[in-house]
C-alpha cells in the first residue's frame, strides 16, 4: 500500500474523491489544483460552500454522493483482496498521467505485483473492436506476443475481441500485460473475462479509477480510454469500425503527443474501415511488433535514456535485486529458470524482470532474459551486495 | 497519323530511333538534346563518328541495329493495322512525359481512337501483382470501375492479375482505360490477354515504346513502368509482394512528383507486404475510388484549372463536337444513348466523352454523362455552331 505522499492532501481524501467524482471530471481537477484535496473534501462533506463551475443541482448530487462515501471502508475492502490505491505523488504513480491535466485520475486502484510506474515506462496500448474478426484477433495476439518478447508491456481494456486477444497474446509468452478497467478492479468486466482478468492480476496488473464494487457505464468506458492513451508510449488500433471506441483512444493518444498506429486489413472489411481512416490521417501503419518497437523504441521511450551506466543496484527494491542476482552473467535464461534460482514464483519473476527492463538492467530476446551490456559493466565496476 | 511536328527532326527519324534505341536509354536522350534527331540518325546510319558516352562495343551494337532498321516499313506495317506513332511536339504528345528528361520515350506507338494527350490529362495508374489474390483482383476492379464512373482514365500494364482486373473493371462500366505495353502494340502480351488487349484498343488505348513486332524482355517491363508513372496523375498499387515490379512504378511516380497510393490488405498476406512497405513511407492509403479522386482531383489534375469558362467549342475536333451536341441539356444520359443521337458507335462516343471530360465540358456520374455547369454557361453565352 502506498503512503499517499501527495502534498495536497492525504490518501484517504483521494480515496474519498475517487468515490465522489466521476472519472475525468475536469471541474473536480480544477478544484484540486486551486483549493487542494483537504479543502475540496471538507466542502463536499460539509455540503458547502459550493465549489465554482458547477450548477447547484450538480453540486447537490456530489454532496449526496459524499454523504454516502466511506473511504476507510473502501480501503479496507480493497486491501483485503490485495488491491492498493496509487495516487499522484506516490512512488508508484506514473508521471505521464499528469499530461491529462485537470482530467488526471484522482488516483488508481491497482491489483498485481509489479510497479505500475515501472511497467508503464515501456508500454504500448493494443486496442480494437469487441466484435473483431478471426483476422483481427490473430493480428492482435501476434502483435502482443511480439511486443512482450521484446520486453514491452501490453496495455489494453480487458474487453472481448481485440483487447482480450492482446492480453492473451502477452500472457501466452510469459509477457507483461496491464488491463485498464472502466469499473472496480475487484469486479472483472465483462463477466466472461473473469478468469482472464484474474490471470492478468497474477501475471500483470489490473488497474482502474473506479472504487471497488463500481460498475461500468458507457461514459466510463469512453473516459477509461484516456487513461490507456496517457499511460502508454503509443496506441496501436487493430480493427475498428468507423465510430468505434478504440478510435477515441487513438485520438486521445494523438492529442497527448503519443504515437498512434494502426494495423491495416482488407478494404472490404467494415472492421478495418476505422483503422484505415486513422491511417489516412496522422497514424502510422504497422504490420508487426518490430515495426511498433522501431517507432516507439528510440524516440518514444518514456524511460530515461540508457546511454550511461544503470542506476546503482542498492536503490532497487529487495525483490528486484534478488531476481537480478539470479540472472546468469553469460547467457539468456527463461523466466522459469530465473524464478527457480531466485526461489520465487514465475509471476513474481516476470513482474520484476519487466521492471528491471524499464530500468535498463535486462533485455528480453524471445524466450530468454539476459543482462544488458550496461548492467554487466556496472557489475564489473562495482560488485554490489547481491 | 500525327504530322511529327518535332522541331528536332522528322517523324521518320524518331521511328528509326524507336527501333535502334532501347526504352529509357539516357545516353540516347542526351544525344537528341545535344545534336538533334537528324544528326543522331545520320551518325547511326553512317556508323560514325561515334556519339559520346558509350563504349565502342555498345556503339557498334547500335550501328548494327541501325543497319537493320526500316522506319518506312515500320510505319507502313503499323498504319495497315491502325497504329499511329506519336512523338514529342505532336498535338497528341502527352507533355508530362517530358518529366522523364533524357529518359523520355523517343515516341509512342498508339492503337485506339481517343487522343492520348486528352485522356492522360485525367488518368490514374492502377497496378499490382501478377499472381494476385481474389481480394486483390476484387479491389483493383472496384477501384477501376469507380474511377471510370467519376470520369477518370485507368492506366495499367495489361498484365495478368491486378493489371487485368483494373482494365476489366474500367471496361465493364463503359469506362476509359489505357494499356501501356512492354512490347509492340500489335503483339498483345501476355498471349492469354490477347482478347482483353484488343478490346482495350477498341474502347480505349494500347500504347508502347517498342516498334511493331518487338518482344518484351525483363528490362523492358521495368522501363515500361516509368511511362505508366509519368503519364498519370498518380499511381495506386493494389497488392505487391516486397520487390514487386509495381513498386518500381510507385517509386518512379514518387520521384516524378506524382501521387503515390496503396490499397492495404491483411498483414498476414505476403501480397500486401510490398504495399504496406510503401504506405509506411510517403504513399497515401486509399480504400476506394472516391479517396483516390479526392487526392488527385484537386491538386493533381494535370488539366488546366476549370474555374473559368471552357475552351471555345470551335476549337474541338469535329467528332468531339458531334458527341457534345448529342448530350441532353437538362439531364444525364448513358453513353449508348449519346452514341445513338450522335450516329456513332458506343466506343467512339466513349473516346470523345472522356476527351470532353478532360476539357471540362462534361462530367460522368455513375452510368450517365451530363454537361458541366461551365459548359452550360458557355452554351448560353455564345451558342456554338453545333
Amino acid at each position: 500500500m502506498s503512503a499517499g505522499a501527495d502534498p495536497d492532501g492525504g490518501l484517504l481524501g483521494r480515496v474519498f474523491l475517487a468515490r465522489v467524482l466521476e472519472p475525468g471530471d475536469e471541474a473536480g481537477g480544477r478544484w484540486l489544483r486551486q483549493f487542494g484535496v483537504g479543502e475540496v473534501v471538507r466542502r463536499l462533506r460539509d455540503g458547502g460552500p459550493a465549489l465554482p463551475g458547477v450548477s447547484g443541482k450538480r453540486w447537490g448530487g456530489l454532496v449526496a454522493r459524499a454523504g454516502r462515501a466511506e473511504p476507510e471502508r473502501d480501503l479496507e475492502v480493497a486491501r483485503a483482496v490485495g488491491i492498493r490505491f496509487v495516487c499522484p505523488g506516490d512512488a508508484e504513480w506514473p508521471g505521464q498521467l499528469d499530461d491529462l491535466g485537470d482530467g488526471r485520475p484522482t488516483g488508481l486502484w491497482v491489483r498485481g505485483m509489479p510497479s505500475l510506474r515501472m511497467w508503464a515506462l515501456r508500454s504500448v496500448a493494443v486496442v480494437g473492436a469487441r466484435a473483431c474478426t478471426e483476422y483481427g484477433a490473430h493480428a492482435a495476439a501476434s502483435l502482443a506476443s511480439g511486443l512482450a518478447e521484446r520486453g514491452w508491456v501490453v496495455v489494453s481494456g480487458g474487453a472481448y475481441g481485440i483487447d482480450g486477444a492482446a492480453h492473451r497474446g502477452a500472457l501466452a509468452v510469459g509477457g507483461a500485460t496491464v488491463a485498464v478497467l472502466a469499473c472496480g478492479v475487484d469486479r472483472p468486466y465483462p463477466r466472461g473475462h473473469t478468469a482472464l482478468i484474474n490471470r492478468i492480476a497474477e501475471q500483470g496488473l489490473v488497474v482502474g479509477e473506479l472504487p471497488p464494487g463500481d460498475h461500468p457505464t458507457p461514459s466510463r468506458f469512453i473516459l477509461r480510454n484516456r487513461v490507456i492513451a496517457a499511460l502508454t508510449t503509443g496506441t496501436v488500433v487493430v480493427e475498428a469500425a468507423c465510430r468505434s471506441g478504440s478510435l477515441v483512444t487513438a485520438r486521445a493518444a494523438q492529442r497527448l503527443g503519443r504515437f498512434t498506429m494502426g494495423v491495416p486489413g482488407p478494404v472490404t472489411s467494415a472492421l478495418s474501415a476505422g483503422v484505415h481512416e486513422l491511417l489516412r490521417g496522422e497514424a502510422v501503419l504497422v504490420t508487426d511488433a518490430a515495426e511498433v518497437v522501431e517507432l516507439v523504441g528510440d524516440m518514444g521511450d518514456l524511460a530515461p535514456p540508457r546511454r550511461g551506466p544503470v542506476l546503482p543496484r542498492d536503490l532497487l527494491e529487495p525483490a528486484a535485486r534478488t531476481v537480478l542476482a539470479a540472472l546468469p552473467g553469460d547467457r539468456a535464461a527463461p523466466a522459469e529458470d530465473i524464478a527457480a534460482d531466485a526461489r520465487t514464483t514465475r509471476d513474481e519473476a516476470i513482474a520484476r524482470l519487466y521492471e528491471l527492463r524499464a530500468l535498463g538492467y535486462v533485455e528480453r530476446h524471445g524466450d530468454g532474459w539476459k543482462l544488458t551490456r550496461q548492467a554487466m559493466i556496472s557489475v564489473r565496476q562495482r560488485p554490489g551486495p547481491c
